[in-house]
């Protein structure tokens, strides 16, 4: 076998075998396979495609070229659930205790915010909690309470994070079967038997066009077939943010309301509908059962409790529970409307970039996150505003970052005289 | 300007401009583009092709990355005659000093021996003819005497060079364009200004298929109507070795008889008309015209005479002129058929092949080359032959490579019972 009989293959728009794709994907990491070798085949995969057997035997490939968790001592089939990136995207905060509450055994490895996206790590850190678990730590907890959620431990697919850079200088980056395999490869290597997508769609998300958000599901969940893993997707909107809540604690507070009954809206919306699928596909139950147990755990505080008992399991502080109020600080400046008429549209990403230019995420790697920063949205898509009403609310002690993010919120919040059309939350489900 | 913008425009299958070519080009050899930039950007060329001005641009832009001769000074347009690599291929020998005794003006750089074909600049070493001029000196012998042919000089489009590595080892060599502007920049950079070309077709060919080798010869002719230079191409069956003589005296030993009106045949044929193009172009004269020039030229000996008068002018042996017989050693070996039948095809890269085992060739590039050695081949293709007639001569001292040599002349001549169709010596002209 040699590279330059695969790349012409693929070239040729041919299919790659399971030994071919392994070849390469062995190649570049043991560095016998050129950089120059590999970018050629990665623009002869983005301009020819992968069929759903390849890109399953592309994903298994990358994520055995680094460590695999091994949840089986669990002795049950554990769940997991991925976002591709969201702005006041908090779901696992809920959907994760919710189902564990149920009875899903969930024990999941999440990332640090990224780019314009939150990341449930660096929210579990604005608390204090301990993400710094061993695999070994993470079986343990999800034993006892149902779930733990930790950061990435190891090295997760080193195969993708080669190709990813080498994609991101070569224009190859915009690729469904890359994607699909970048994102599942590592989500595999993570061990859960059962992943619940959530394919963002619109302004804010990885994917601004609900054809590319379906392709791009249907790609993954395709993985999924070829693979041993139980793979489905929702497709849900990110025309604008998911929750009003944008920010580290801020989210954190975001998500205990939601436990507490005492918000509903889009975000509890789609936590619910993921809580349930994780649960219906790894505990084996229907669609109503699983969504009547989540009602019963939300009514009866279970959920808020499964909360408290993960904050408290991995040393974070569960005073937040009781007093989520105190998560949310007074330094607050107002975004009004300076017209009247109804929201017509948000551009989502940039509010991702005002939250971060306020602090909630990073510029680069080694930022440190100022986790009170943040924004909460007043408005929603359709609202009806007169000139002077507050749109967003600020959330920084520093005036300079509010003065910039200000400026970004006005350009993003578009106000105009027509109704507009209201954005739906789950758009589809892909299984 | 950035060069991911320029991949994803060719990824995306759109045209890139001028500047965007030169930018690449540029980067190339300064190194500002890395290597993995410029293969994925070649394999998106190979798979998404290039128009005739983009081609243009290329060839354009990878000439001007070197040295460039200035043939002015010659005062006459130049011509020269560009072959894609041929078996028994010395039309160079003929055709050049032909067209000089007709008042064209031919200034020409040649190569060394490549693969399995033959290099006209072996050739002139084989009868001592220096070959090492400077550009200064190849304008003064053609000022003086009409014609000159020596060694590349300088550093012809290096951006070419460093392409073709590139291409060489990510499968991205056969691209009709990237071949095309790779012949047209190391040819336009030795500054003629009419280029005839011959693009051989068939077994012993770059390109084997009728097909392929039309789409080269447009893409070049194509090139030539978007600049400053008239290019037009002969296609030439490569299905048999053009002239009867293989190896480097040997084929010198061709031309003479040719010259002399003592040999006649395919050789010959393509010569004049190659001869008869560079005229019309260069001088501006009707295709009948320059016929008739061309025939008196042979037949009175004015070809023959200027290729004495250009041996002399580059200090090469002018007794062989006189004396051709010299040119042919006795150390012989002769190819039988070993049945009755017609000689109904003939593998002519493996007859090129043998030459090379021979000694006519090189294997690695520092070999030496020996110039006695070679092949006559004593049949063509539809002759019917007996068993025992001899197919072809083997002339080498070594016995042990003329058994080599031997047995792969016996795979490449094919006799059978069927009378084949006799391939066309010239397939088409296309301007």
């Amino acid at each position: 076998m040699n590279i330059l009989d695969i790349i012409a293959k693929k070239r040729d728009g041919l299919e790659l075998s399971s030994e071919e794709i392994n070849f390469f994907i062995c190649g570049i990491c043991d560095k016998t396979i050129a950089d120059y070798q590999a970018s050629a085949l990665l623009m002869a995969i983005r301009i020819n495609g992968m069929s759903a057997r390849e890109t399953a035997d592309l994903t298994i490939s990358m994520m055995n070229s680094g460590d695999v968790a091994d949840l089986s001592s669990i002795g049950a089939k554990t769940a997991d659930k991925h976002s591709t990136g969201g702005v006041g995207d908090t779901v696992t905060l809920i959907a994760v205790p919710l189902a564990a509450a149920c009875g899903c055994k969930i024990a999941k490895m999440s990332g640090r915010a990224l780019g314009h996206t939150g990341g449930t790590i660096d929210k579990m850190d604005s608390i204090g909690i301990n993400s710094e678990l061993s695999v070994e730590e993470l079986i343990k907890n999800t034993k006892t309470i149902g779930c733990a959620v930790a950061q990435q431990t190891g090295e997760l697919a080193p195969a993708d994070k080669i190709l990813y850079q080498l994609r991101d200088v070569t224009a190859t980056v915009d690729s469904i079967p890359l994607i699909a395999s970048s994102i599942l490869s590592k989500k595999f290597a993570t061990g859960a038997d059962v992943i619940v997508l959530d394919v963002k769609t619109g302004s804010g998300a990885l994917m601004k066009t609900l054809e590319e958000s379906k392709a791009l599901a249907k790609a993954m969940v395709d993985i999924g077939y070829h693979t041993d893993k139980r793979v489905c997707a929702f497709i849900t909107g990110m025309e604008q943010p998911l929750g009003r809540y944008i920010g580290n604690r801020l989210e954190v507070y975001d998500a205990i309301m939601a436990l507490s009954g005492k918000s509903q809206g889009a975000l509890l919306d789609v936590s619910v509908e993921i809580a349930a699928k994780m649960m219906e596909l790894s505990m084996d139950i229907g669609h109503e059962e699983a969504l009547s147990m989540l009602k019963t755990a939300l009514e009866s505080g279970a959920g808020l409790e499964k909360l408290r008992e993960m904050i408290k399991a991995q040393g974070g502080d569960i005073s937040v529970v009781g007093d989520p109020e105190k998560l949310v600080i007074d330094s607050k400046s107002e975004v009004l409307s300076e017209v009247d008429g109804y929201i017509s549209s948000m551009d989502t990403q940039l509010i991702g970039e005002a939250a971060r230019a306020l602090g909630a995420g990073r510029m680069k790697k080694t930022d440190p996150i100022d986790f009170d920063a943040g924004i909460i949205m007043n408005v929603k898509i359709g609202d009806k505003v007169n000139k002077g009403d507050m749109l967003a609310c600020l959330i920084c002690a520093d005036s300079e970052k509010i003065k910039i993010a200000e400026e970004m919120m006005k350009k993003a919040i578009v106000v105009s005289l027509d109704k507009p059309i209201i954005p739906p939350v789950i758009y589809d489900f892909i299984q």
